[in-house]
């Protein structure tokens, strides 16, 4: 048993795995993946570990000498399996999914074994233009603007913060990037009251401040109110601002609102604002026709986001950033040392331009396998489902007297509350909700997380897990209400 | 064949894979991983394709039903293989290697199958104590001091960047997260002339700007002279800067220079510099005492940043990002919207705070295989083969009368030149070397990459791959004789 510290361990192997011994190792895991995802709903979704659990059973020092395989195994399956958040498990309700398929998972298993760097061209070839034929895949699927290009990111976080800066250096010709900040620019930036944490955390990083990000004001269906968005730009131009950048939500992280874009991009015409779209996670939506109308007016934006990763079974990490002037994008980032001048540039796309990073894993395999192997169809069936199953909750929940929706469900993310009929007072019904919430989570059946709508805790549940079916939603409101009501008792 | 753009697709699925089918095919992987990696020294290392001609062989429109994995797996062979340059391939002397091993391979199966989200303990709390751990072992393996903590970044270009940004944040009380530059700070950051591109893509992105960025002479081996950067660093004072960081590399890129630690940290205290040290290649050396002394005034460092995906053969992205002062990086990066808060906030790490990203993939897995695979002593024997392979191939460049070393080795990469005895006019050595390099690389035998030293185009051979041995070495040494002579015949 490896709890505490290790002073010494058998000599096993000081070299390296044989080929041999890999090849065995590779199927016994082929068997483990396989087995664990068919098995995967025996697991607790979250485990009931307390802090620092795991850690005490870690030694406190690395082994000397090489350790075999089967030990290896062993650990995992004993200490860091009971402390894993089961997110593939089709219970899993949390925040935005990360889910994932089996071709993604396969696709993985390449990536990880070519282990190539994709910064450039030449780098990997292969990669790169592989990158660049799925992004206009993608762009077409979603209906984004043909003449838009797309780069894989690693997350929307860094997407958003890509934007800012090209938004930043776009409106400064490139002043910033050269001299840095010197008090001429007094920049301000926008979103919703309900906009993602990753916002703030850009116009920090940026050097705009946070104090300069104006959180717009959102209606009931907590999307930004366009008139608002115009008086604070306008407020700011008096106050001696520059008014810099918008950035619409399609598909807030609280309850999946969906900010009017084409309004918003007249205002941004008019003021001359950058216009980025996050829409990493209800951007999958676009795939189904039936969603397009809300990408009316995205000729007039500046970029966009979705994240495969969250709702297009495509393994973490895989977020889509698209671009209408790859030129700003790339006056932004490049960076060009003697030691990765190549002679193919310009005739081929260096990723490493397209933002932070400069090393890049070979992310468009995945996308690639995901892609081909659902077929576009069978993806908006997916997806269709998803919604469908969310309208159908959604209407159980509107049908009960002790519960009620906070907020419009647009796509597959329901945003209630246990309101039992006579408590009416705001803290003791936000308690009792968070105290739901613990009690659901804890019993490892299933997963939700929780957000606030104008002052009140909120559920939210999503069902965009890869292998979730009308099976296990229906289980999921059926211990939501059997638990919110044993817990009003 | 998929040439030319694909009108429609037979039907195969618009559903998921099925478990066994993905059991069938992880298995039918597993075997293919193995013989590539048993049979990767027939590949030719760089491919022979030119710009454009993967993408012209992959359609146009993704297909709009699923397509059987078999398909798949053939265009992989037959259309992305062709153009894959082969980072795992023992011939790859290029750049730094991004050098992974069996059991980093094998652990990150297990992270694509899991695709759990290790943004919060809470998320995963099995990830974010592994992490906790890893980190900690990782710390003592290379000599940093007992009382910093470490992160796993995706990069280092990340991890120079968190580095800027948090000196950014320290030196100016967070105002500059809060209110944004107002034009007050006037902050100059120092490097060597030989350090990474990433330290201007990260002043530029902080908003300090690439004028304010100081490259600092360096001596004869290419390392920083500290002289010259206090003479720096005063004359800023003088014209009203602020000087605010230095980025001390402990090896550069181009020559594997160590800029003096020591030295740079005494001037750092002196004026109140923050000290980042960027080891991201050659820290991995420190796990040999023989190196231990480069690190000598570390205590007095704020933040190193190792990667071992690049020569500690874990897959990329695995980039070790340690701190003297954790709350000076949460500080920077921390965000609390409410759907992130949990109930262990305080109790445990939540490294979503602790840099740019908010999704973050398992990396702790991979690393705790490779170290418990390996054990500390097998690491070591490891890269210790690896130097002494680029000391003997030293003393052969020295031994040729028509070769020249153009810098030291104090680890494993070689810089040098052709240099045919009666050829001194520089452009024309310059031209030579690349046209020899450029016919190296074409021949797909071996793969080296260029930097320029004091104006020199000097190839760069890197000895840092998993799986290379002295037949490897020798026979790169003899193409590359070979080729220099018959080229300047």
């Amino acid at each position: 048993m490896p709890a505490g510290p290790r002073s010494s361990s058998p000599r096993h192997c000081t070299g390296m795995m044989t080929n041999q011994e890999f090849r065995a190792r590779a199927h016994e895991l082929a068997d483990w993946m396989a087995d664990y995802l068919e098995g995967i709903s025996a697991y607790p979704v979250k485990p009931g570990v307390r802090p620092g659990e795991i850690l005490a059973r870690l030694p406190l020092l690395p082994p000397e000498h090489g350790e075999p395989f089967d030990a290896l195994m062993a650990d995992f399956k004993q200490i860091i399996l009971p402390g894993i958040t089961h997110w593939q498990h089709p219970m899993f309700f949390g925040y935005f999914p990360a889910n994932s398929s089996p071709p993604s998972v396969l696709a993985e298993m390449l990536t990880a074994t070519l282990g190539a760097q994709c910064m450039s061209w030449t780098t990997s070839p292969a990669a790169t233009e592989l990158e660049e034929r799925v992004m206009q895949w993608l762009r077409g699927m979603i209906g984004l603007p043909e003449s838009w290009e797309g780069v894989i990111q690693d997350t929307a976080s860094t997407a958003t913060l890509c934007s800012v800066l090209t938004a930043r250096e776009a409106r400064s010709g490139c002043a910033v990037n050269a001299r840095g900040f010197d008090g001429s620019e007094r920049f301000t930036v926008y979103c919703s009251t309900e906009a993602h944490s990753s916002i703030e955390k850009a116009v920090r990083i940026a050097g705009i401040g946070r104090q300069h990000l104006r959180t717009i004001e959102v209606d009931e269906a907590y999307a930004m109110i366009p008139a608002s968005l115009e008086r604070a730009i306008t407020g700011d131009i008096v106050e001696g601002h520059t008014p810099l950048a918008v950035i619409a939500a399609l598909g807030t992280t609280g309850s999946t609102a969906v900010d009017p874009l084409g309004d918003i991009a007249d205002i941004c015409a008019r003021h001359g604002l950058w216009l980025h779209v996050d829409a990493a996670y209800a951007g999958s939506a676009l795939l189904l026709p039936e969603y397009r109308d809300l990408l009316a007016g995205i000729e007039r934006a500046d970029s966009f986001v979705v994240n495969p990763h969250k709702w297009m079974f495509t393994n973490f990490d895989c977020s889509a950033y698209f671009v209408k002037d790859r030129e700003a994008l790339l006056r932004t980032f490049e960076i060009l040392p003697e030691y990765l001048k190549t002679a193919e540039r310009g005739e081929a796309n260096n990723y490493r331009d397209w933002g932070v990073q400069l090393g890049r894993r070979f992310r468009a395999l995945k996308l690639w396998f995901v892609i081909r192997t659902y077929g576009v169809e069978g993806l908006r069936e997916r997806l269709r489902s998803h919604c469908a199953m969310a309208r159908g909750l959604m209407e159980r929940i509107r049908a009960e007297g002790d519960f009620e929706l906070l907020a419009p469900v647009p796509f597959n993310v329901l945003c209630f509350r246990y309101h039992p009929p006579g408590l009416e007072e705001p803290e003791r019904l936000n308690t009792l909700n968070a105290e739901l919430m613990e009690r659901l989570n804890s019993s490892g059946l299933l997963f939700l997380t929780h957000t606030k709508l104008n002052g009140r805790t909120t559920l939210r549940l999503v069902i965009g897990q890869t292998s979730v079916e009308q099976t296990h939603v229906d289980t999921a409101w059926e211990i939501i209400r059997r638990t919110a009501r044993e817990l009003s008792r």
